[in-house]
Formats: C-alpha cells, sequence, structure tokens
C-alpha cells in the first residue's frame, strides 16, 4: 500500500511553483494570507482525507445506498466523514467572510480538494455538490436567498442537488420537460421527473435543497426557456427552519458500476401538487446561471479523474516497487533472484504514462483554478478577461481528454498488479470503475469535443484560441534555452494546430457544419495532447529551480516522454483532421448500421 | 435489446467466405462434411447460447462464488449451461471420432464458440477448460491416460483445469515452486500451492482434473525443470470411477472485477502428503505441453475478447437505434423531434470502431482457427508448415493487441449508452468488466508483445515474420483492382513495418537486448493496426461477392474506417520506434520512481 494517494511534496509543487498561487496573496481579496496558511490547509486536508474519507473507501463501494422502510441507508462513515469537512471548515473555506468563509483563492481550495477525491471521489461527491448550490446562489440568489440557504449549506446542515437531467433529456437538456406554474411573487408550484440526480435523497442532512431547471408557462422551446429553481426537500419555516414535506419523492435509485458511495436518484417533483419552489434569478435564464455552476463542476470532473489516475499512480508504483517477478531480457538465469517489476521497461512505461497523465492533470486543474481567481479577483479587467477565454478552451479539454486518459491510466494500473489488480483485495478495479462515470457525466466527452470545436475554438472571432496559443508560446519561449527540443517541437505543433484548425473550419462554409463538427473527438485528441506537452513544459520549466535533484529528474523525464510517445499522437490526428475532404463524410452514415429512425 | 448478440450474417460471411471453411472438407479427416453440416451446428450454438448461456448472464454476475460449508456455491444456472453444451456435443465437436467426437474442424467449432463466448464468457470458461485439459492430454498423454480420462471429459463428468501460477510465479512460471516426489511408474506425490487456477473448486462435476505444473528432484531451474501431470480431485479407482479426496484443498477463493461466474482458486495440493499425479509425457517437457494449449488458448482469449467487443458492439447499436437524443449541430430547431442517436457523427464514430474491432477479431480468429486446422491437417508439409509458422506470429497479436482493442470497444459501448451505460441495468458495464481480464490472463499482453519482438519476428531466420507479409501482400494484389488506395497504403505500410524491424533489430547488437524489446508494446501496436487493416481488406474483398449489398457496403465502408483512422496509428508507432536513439533508454530509468531493490 503506498503511504500516500497522491504525492504532498507534487502538490505543493504544483500548487506554488507552476500555479505560482502566493502571488495571489497580493490580492485585496486574499490579504493577510501567506504560504504558511495555504500550506496548512493542505497537511489539514491530507490527514483529514486520509482519516475520514479513505477509511471507507472500499467500504462504501460494498455497501451500495439500499432502501429501509423506504428511506435510503448509506454506510455511517459517510456521513462522518461529510460532517468532518463541514466541521473543519472546507465547504466555506472559498467563500467571503460574511458568511462564515475564509476568502481562500479557490485555487488553494482546490489544491486541497486533491487529497479528498483521491481518497473517496463517491464521499467527496456530497460536500462538491453542496458547494454548487451555495455557489450558484451565491451568484445568482436574492439577497434573501442567500440569508436562507448559504449558511446552511456551508455548515453542512443542508445538502445541495444539482437537478437537470429528464429521462428524455439528458446530453439534449433543450427536451427538458418539468413544468413551474406561478403561485404568488417567486414561488412556482414545480411538476416533473427528474433523473440522475446524485445526492438526490438521504438522510445525512437537515434539508436538501435541489437546484432544478424547469418551465414556465409560455416559455419559448429549448434551453432558453429553462428556469431555475430552488426546490427544498421539505419546506422552509418562515424562521428559517425545517417544516413539512416539499413533496419530492423518490422514485428510484439508479444501481452503478461504480462511484457507489454517492447515491444517485430518479425523483418525482409534485405529483401530488406539493412541490414548491423559489425561482432564481429571472426567468429563462437558468441554463446560463446552471453553466457558471456546470464550467467549475467540469473542471472538478477533470481534476477528480486526475486524481483516480493520481491514486492509481501510487498504488500501481507501491505495487510494482514491491512485487519481485521474473528477469529482464537480458539476464534470463533462472537460478537468480526474480527482479522488482521497476526492472521491466514496460512496467516502467506503464508507471510513466500513469505519472504523465496523474501529475498532468493536477497540473492543469489546479492553473484552471487558478484562471477562476483571475478572472474573479484580478485586478484589471485584461487580466479576469483572458483568464476567462482561457478557462473556456481549456474547461472542455480538461474534462474529456483527460478524463479519457485517466481511464487509460487506471487501465494500466490494473494491468501492472496483473491478477491481483483484477481482484477487490486491490483498490484498482474500484478506482477505474469510479473514474469510467468521468467521461459521462457533467456533459459526455462527445459533448465536450463539439464544444470545443463548434464554440470555444471560433469564439470572440478566436480571442480564446489566440489565448491558450499565445500562453504555450510563452512557455516554448521560457523553455527555449533549458528544453531547446522540446520548445521547438512544441512551437511547430502550435503552428500545425494552428493551421490545421483554420484550415479545416475554412471548409466548413462549403461542406457543411455537420461535416465540420463531425472529427470533433480527433480535434479533442489533437488539443488534448498539446495541452498535455505544454502543462509539462511548464512543469519541466517549474523544476528546474525545485530543491530535490531527484524530483527535478522525474518531471524533466516524465516531460521527455511526453514528447516522445503522447505528442505525436496529437500531430497525427492534426494530420487526420487536415486529410479530411469535404465530399466524404468523416464517418459511415447511418446506412450502415440499418438507418436511423426518420 | 439487440435480438442477436452476434451477427448470424456475419458469422457464415466469416468462416465460409473469409476463413473458406468449405475447402476444408475436402481433406480426408473432414470427409463426408458439408456446408449444411457446418450451418446446422452454428445454429445449434446460436440457440442453445441464447436460451442456456445468455439467461443467467447477469445473475452469475450477480451472485458470485462462495462457500457454504466449505463447499462453493454457484447458480444452478451455470451447472445447466455446461451440462447442455457437453450434452449437444460442443467439447468433443473436434475430437476423434475413436472417442465420439464428430471430427469437425476446429475453425467451424470456433465459429460456434463465438455464440457462447458472446452470451456467457464466464459460463463457457468451464467447457473451454475442460475442453484444453482433453486435448493436452490428447495430444502428450499416454494411452491410458487418454482412456480414463477423455470421454470422461468430452462427456462434462469430469471438468477440467489449468494449474500453472503460483502466488509468487504468475508470468515468470520460471518461479514455479511444486513439487512432484516419484512414487511408483509415473506416478508422484505433489506438493504445492497454485494461485488463480479457475474452476480449481466446484460440485459441478463427478471430478475435476487438474492439469499441473510441478518440478520432479533434481529438475533444472527455470521452465526447463517443469513437467506436467494430472491430478484429479478424487483419485481414480482401477474401474474407472472415482474414490478418495487426492488432498487437493480449497485454500480459497479469488474475488474479481468481473468474470464472476468462473469460479477462480487458490489451491493446495499434498498439505496431507495425500496427493497423487500422473506424470504426463516426459519429465522437464512439461512447459513445452503446455504452450502447446497456451497457444491455443492464446487465441480463445483474443475471440473472447472480440466476442465481448462484438456483444457490447449490439447492445450499443440496438440503443442508438431506439435511442432519440438531441439534434445534429445542423438542426438546432429545439421545437422539432429529438433524433436517434445515429443521426449524431460521433456516435457513428463510436459505434464504426466496435464494429471494426468486434469483426475484424471474430475474422481474425478464425483464420487462425482455420491455421491451426491447416496446421495439423493440411495435405501437404509446406502448407502444415506454413500455417505453424503465422500461427506463431499471429497468436500474440490476437491474444494482446485485440484484447485491449476489445477494451477500447467496450468503453465506446458504455459511453454510447451514457449514464444508462453506467448502470448495472444494461449489460454493457458487465461486459466491459468481463473483459478486462483478457488483457492478463493467459500470458500478459506486455509478455505477448516481448514474444513477438523478441522471437516471433525473428524466428527462424524471420520466416514467420515473411509469412506473415506475404499473406499481405497477397491480399493487396488481390485488392489492387476493388480497392487501389487501400491496397496500396497496406503494402507500403507492410514496407514499413518490414524496414522499421530490420532497423530496430539492428540495432540491438549495440544497445542489447533489453533497450531492444523496451518498445515492444508500441511494436503490438504498429502490428495489431497492420493486422487490423490486413483483415479488414480481406473482408472487403470477400464481401465484394456478398449477395446483400447492404452487408457488402458495410464491410467496405468500415474497411475505409480503418484505413482512414486505425492504420496510420500503427504507422505512428513505427516512426516512434524507428526514431528511438541507441543512446537512450526508450523509457525513463527506475530511478525517477524511486529506484528498484537490489
Amino acid at each position: 500500500m503506498p503511504s500516500q494517494l497522491i504525492d504532498p511534496t507534487d502538490l505543493a509543487f504544483q500548487l506554488f511553483d507552476v500555479a505560482d498561487a502566493d502571488r495571489l496573496t497580493s490580492l485585496p481579496r486574499f490579504k493577510g494570507q501567506d504560504r504558511e496558511t495555504y500550506t496548512a490547509i493542505l497537511d489539514a486536508a491530507r490527514i483529514l482525507a486520509a482519516e475520514k474519507f479513505r477509511n471507507h473507501y472500499r467500504l462504501g463501494d460494498r455497501n451500495e445506498p439500499h432502501l429501509v422502510d423506504g428511506k435510503v441507508v448509506l454506510p455511517r462513515e459517510i456521513a462522518d466523514g461529510v460532517r468532518a469537512f463541514h466541521e473543519a471548515g472546507f465547504a466555506s473555506a472559498h467563500a467571503d467572510e460574511a458568511f462564515g468563509g475564509l476568502q481562500l483563492p479557490w485555487t488553494v481550495v482546490q489544491a486541497a480538494f486533491a487529497h479528498f477525491q483521491a481518497a473517496n471521489i463517491a464521499t467527496v461527491a456530497y460536500p462538491f455538490l453542496t458547494i454548487a448550490a451555495a455557489n450558484l446562489i451565491d451568484a445568482h440568489g436574492a439577497p434573501d436567498q442567500k440569508e436562507r440557504y448559504l449558511p446552511a449549506l456551508f455548515a453542512g446542515r443542508f445538502f445541495g442537488t444539482m437537478a437537470l437531467s429528464e429521462t428524455q433529456a439528458g446530453s439534449s437538456l433543450s427536451d427538458i420537460r418539468t413544468q413551474a406554474a406561478p403561485l404568488e411573487g417567486n414561488l412556482y408550484s414545480i411538476r416533473g421527473e427528474k433523473m440522475w440526480t446524485s445526492g438526490g435523497e438521504h438522510e445525512m442532512a437537515e434539508n436538501i435543497v435541489h437546484m432544478v431547471l424547469a418551465r414556465t408557462p409560455g416559455a419559448p422551446n429549448g434551453v432558453k426557456g429553462l428556469s431555475l429553481f430552488i426546490v427544498p426537500r421539505y419546506r422552509m419555516n418562515e424562521d428559517g427552519g425545517v417544516g413539512a414535506s416539499n413533496d419530492v419523492v423518490l422514485a428510484g435509485l439508479n444501481h452503478k458500476m461504480g462511484y457507489r458511495g454517492t447515491v444517485n436518484t430518479f425523483l418525482k417533483f409534485g405529483e401530488s401538487d406539493g412541490c414548491i419552489g423559489e425561482l432564481v434569478g429571472e426567468p429563462n435564464r437558468g441554463l446560463s446561471y446552471m453553466f457558471h455552476m456546470m464550467n467549475e463542476a467540469r473542471i472538478g470532473v477533470g481534476m477528480g479523474a486526475g486524481m483516480l489516475a493520481y491514486t492509481g499512480y501510487m498504488e500501481s508504483l507501491s505495487y510494482a516497487q514491491e512485487r519481485r517477478q521474473g528477469r529482464p531480457p537480458g539476464s534470463k538465469n533462472p537460478g537468480s533472484m526474480q527482479v522488482s517489476l521497476l526492472a521491466h521497461a514496460d512496467i516502467r512505461r506503464m508507471l510513466v504514462l500513469q505519472k504523465a497523465i496523474a501529475e498532468g492533470c493536477l497540473s492543469l486543474a489546479l492553473i484552471c483554478a487558478r484562471w477562476v481567481d483571475d478572472r474573479r479577483w484580478a485586478d484589471d479587467e485584461v487580466k479576469r478577461a483572458r483568464a476567462n477565454l482561457l478557462l473556456e478552451i481549456v474547461t472542455p479539454v480538461l474534462k474529456a481528454w483527460f478524463s479519457d486518459a485517466a481511464l487509460r491510466a487506471n487501465e494500466a494500473a490494473i494491468q501492472i498488479l496483473g491478477g491481483y489488480g483484477y481482484t477487490r483485495d486491490f483498490p484498482v478495479e474500484q478506482i477505474y470503475r469510479d473514474n469510467r462515470l468521468n467521461p459521462i457525466h457533467e456533459g459526455t466527452n462527445g459533448i465536450q469535443a463539439i464544444d470545443l470545436l463548434g464554440r470555444k475554438v471560433s469564439m470572440q472571432a478566436g480571442a480564446a484560441f489566440t489565448a491558450l496559443l499565445e500562453e504555450i508560446e510563452t512557455v516554448c519561449r521560457q523553455a527555449g534555452t533549458g528544453f531547446p527540443d522540446q520548445a521547438d517541437a512544441l512551437l511547430q505543433a502550435a503552428g500545425k494546430l494552428k493551421s490545421v484548425t483554420s484550415a479545416h473550419l475554412g471548409k466548413a462554409g462549403g461542406a457543411g457544419i455537420d461535416w465540420a463538427l463531425a472529427p470533433a473527438q480527433a480535434y479533442m485528441d489533437a488539443m488534448g495532447g498539446l495541452v498535455l506537452a505544454w502543462i509539462w513544459l511548464r512543469q519541466a520549466l517549474a523544476a528546474e529551480r525545485h530543491p530535490d535533484p531527484a524530483f527535478r529528474t522525474a518531471k524533466i523525464e516524465t516531460c521527455r516522454y511526453v514528447f516522445t510517445w503522447e505528442l505525436p499522437k496529437a500531430l497525427l490526428a492534426l494530420d487526420q483532421i487536415g486529410g479530411l475532404k469535404q465530399e466524404r463524410f468523416p464517418y459511415p452514415s447511418a446506412d450502415i448500421f440499418g438507418g436511423a429512425p426518420p
């Protein structure tokens, strides 16, 4: 068993040396904070995650949520972990002091969350959903809504959920049917069914605050007719206390491949016409409010996937260090002692692949978190706008490319353990099963790829794309002396990305938008590989100043691996996109699959 | 739910039009057989697989083997399925008429087995292991051993197992420690522990025949000191009946990620000095005997992985046909009806990827089976030797590259179903979990890659490699008219494979064998991609003569997909291998992972 689920030295390196969190302390929002504060937060998170989250990682998987007398039963350890998380102040660490928060940078909070995600991705989903609901109300709610809900959510007395999907509206939120009929003021009668709501019902909190997308009468079709409502499980009394049932009924539990500690529900709202919701903000703007939350959730998904890659890496590394098996091709004397798995080149290939993905993902996720801070708190408008652009274009890459890559990493972890990796005596198979959700939820990876190629690349006349290219070029310039080969390769790759993107989109006029977006996944492969190379060159640069020579060498060697074995795959994807002919659709038509119904 | 788990039209096409099974009927061994016989066998298999194997696919997963009063308990449906399989004569279909067999070609039997593998890979493991044990005794046992065991194994009264691995000897069979002390004649006292023995204990058969690798006193170190023993669970009486316990004790059950219907055991042999084994063949030749079986088992693993890819494909295709969700980029009117998933290009990408892998794997596996027949029954020595060479080099590719690819296919199946694919209400998550074993057992994929690059490519002065290149060139020549672009691309790729292989191995002298074999996985990626392209060009050629134009088009379009999107990955891997520098090891040293113990 590894002594750590993620390497604390690496986490500190990513936070301070790569994402440059120290600099945030000069901003008014973070006044009086310093590196010592931040380090203490990380330490506290690491200890709490090990004691109160990792302790029931397997237990939560084996004791799936189930109903007893109509109530959801979960292992007690889940509630204990969540309570400890709230009591330690992690849920409100980023929040305004006015709401009891510490006003810590999101970057620091995310770094702390890495420990919890690595320890128990299923249990941490509860406070994460609660934080997301709180952030949503904080950003778009009325003052009385904030007062009523924020302190209870931050304290963990109330839990939050996101109730978007319906059985007929998964990827297509445009087709949400839940209705909201006006009652008085901002109160509405809610009626409809929501599918896939995580944390939708349990007995761990005084109340559950569902953030529900629904349609008011006469609202436009599609996503432009969706409004956002706060729908508590129990109605709120005037005094802020919890009252009677609000007619939100559990209609079923979903039984999943993994992520089992997170109860996932099918809910019916207002079947007895007794469900009241409070409108948040203005009508018909629900989805844009939700997107505020969803974009941060997508960063969380990418980061969570990366932390599962990370802990899978640490597990398989620890196994490889301890396990002796076979002998390298060059020394086959069967009378000799068996060698460490580390002595086998193919084992090291699977380890460095995992290291590249896990540490690369952590690095990128913290840089994204840094942009979240910059977007809101940076001291000039240009910086804020630029951070926003970078987030827009990098978020789908972090969410999709890295969650796919993280699965590849987890597969390698299982493979390193061999037959043992396939048993439930070791955690790597569960890590894979938990991680398999990440390419699906918060917008499938296919949707992310279309978002990237179809919207983000060309948004604001290509401003986000240009900002990312500039970031890449900056790192290449800085790396020109220390890593000339890599700097040169990445610059060339960025140039190719630019020219292929422009040529491809140039054909869209003639070939049509469906043709142009068909190779979105290949485009994601290209962009993801480039971003991976960029983040690793950035790490290699930062590592040059690291005091520990072994740490430095490991970063630089992994960077070299990425440039030798991974970046070329991105270039191939660009070649493939560049080679597509307008007169032929990139993938076979529906006919070869029996045809689509009209 | 799909109406079929694999497409019977495709199976018939693969068997008759691609693997050319009709031709076998001209050989003396298969005299009097004809296409109608073979077709009837496939139909019988399809029906039996649906009724007696698929019926408990999920049940077997949910009711994992467990102990009650020291006895292994399995769902009754597993025993029923296995019994029906034996009663229908599938276990002995390939065997000599002298042993009650039908003397069917292995090619036809494998085609029939495709239905069982697709239906329930865990249950079919029992008869497959029994058949493998029988084949091993048939090939290397003494006449009295054949008489004693074969009829009982073929009839399913006895089940068989392969007991090779030990806790300290998984990939490294060289380190097997189980001891065999001579008693009298060919009887030995067996003492040791075996890990990962599938079907190692249960109550479904009168007896369980373990095929055990062990060392006799004074045997050489390593694999050259391993002998093969028949070790029954219960001793055999003189009259052929089953007698007292043979001191084979169940020490534990392994709890796996998937493949749960196959009980997997930790066994102790001779703890009370009461375990007697019968030597098979000569001492110290055990591993070479086992390899006979293992090579066929590896074809079975590749084929099984492919059939899981196939049924995952059929499941996700059926879902995609029925499920409506969203609208293509070019027609976003939210008032319109949602479209079939098939209308989305990225869904079709994931479908054609699965089709390419599933049908490609089936095709290749049946061609390998055909080579198994040719190797034994072809009417001249040259043909037999050539079939053997082709098997030697293609088997690791089928086992490893295709089992990895099959997992990619299953991941796509889950992704197409979205959230539903992540639930246990649909079979795709179980299919993935079952399939995850295939890259691990029967020699990990890392071992296969080293076998390919380190042994198979250069065996007999490159004769196997040359034979494969000739097969590829033959197909390219035949395809020159109908598919000139693909024929040309594949010819070029084959040329590149040849030159890169030779250049790379040429560097081994200077750089060392460990350096040369380090990129074995990249070499497997290259070879696998080429073989996939070859098998698809071969299918496209055969499909041109197919009576159903829709079937024809689907094959040709899938072939095109493979050449556009998959073959280039093989070329990239070759470029990467070609670009390796002798002075730098292809992957980082153990130092960056904390170093290997001495």
